[in-house]
């Protein structure tokens, strides 16, 4: 498999990283990401990484390379599912993620893009519904 | 990699297969998805196959089980995103996909459950109008 398959949901796009991501399936991912972003007109892009039980310093680069080239694009990015395990071992490799935003579960997400960007898509109504 | 994620977005559940099923893997999914349907409440469950360019009549088999297993727990399955390829395969290996739903994408998919079986949720009325 060379390609990994993007989610068009409303104003979001949804990514689930199953798979380690070695150079050239990476670098398919950010263009494939830039073209939906630019194509779609996505506010949104959600990473879930929650089937990733090793995040290496290549892997934090990529989602923040996706992050950026995302935000210049108008769409804002959020890596969601991480496991706890991930996150121990991220910061341990002084990798903190800057300027990826984070969340625990999709909906919640898509709560944070529709809350803190005030990108409004009637999911993410549906998600911060269900989180009250 | 022994679990496919299982991402739930509002009253549905949404697995995105990106590798090939083999035995455990097809079984654990069954049994997550099974369990999730019954802890969630879920009403509809998508299963994205974009990524698959080869289906035997092994995951012709496994779709049609999640199929059942969820409809006695009144769920309705949706399998999207299949390729053209997969679907001449489906044919020509004489799996018509019996008592599973299809539907181009995500958004259709869902526009679907929410039309014809009157599961509504917000992302699903998004998806709906979008389609419009």
């Amino acid at each position: 498999m060379d390609k990994i398959p993007i989610l068009r949901m409303g104003s979001f796009l949804l990514v689930t990283i199953q798979v380690d991501l070695y150079d050239r399936l990476a670098l398919n991912l950010e263009n494939d990401l830039v073209q939906m972003v630019y194509q779609t007109g996505a506010r949104g892009v959600l990473i879930d990484i929650s089937a990733v039980s090793i995040v290496d310093s290549f892997m934090g680069r990529i989602l923040g390379n996706i992050a950026s080239m995302t935000r210049v694009l108008d769409a804002e990015t959020v890596v969601v599912g991480m496991q706890p395990a991930v996150a121990i071992t991220l910061i341990e490799l002084g990798l903190s993620l800057k300027g990826v935003h984070t969340a625990l579960d999709v909906e919640r997400g898509m709560a944070l893009l529709q809350t803190q960007y005030g990108l409004h898509t009637q999911s993410a109504d549906d998600d911060v519904d269900e989180l009250e």
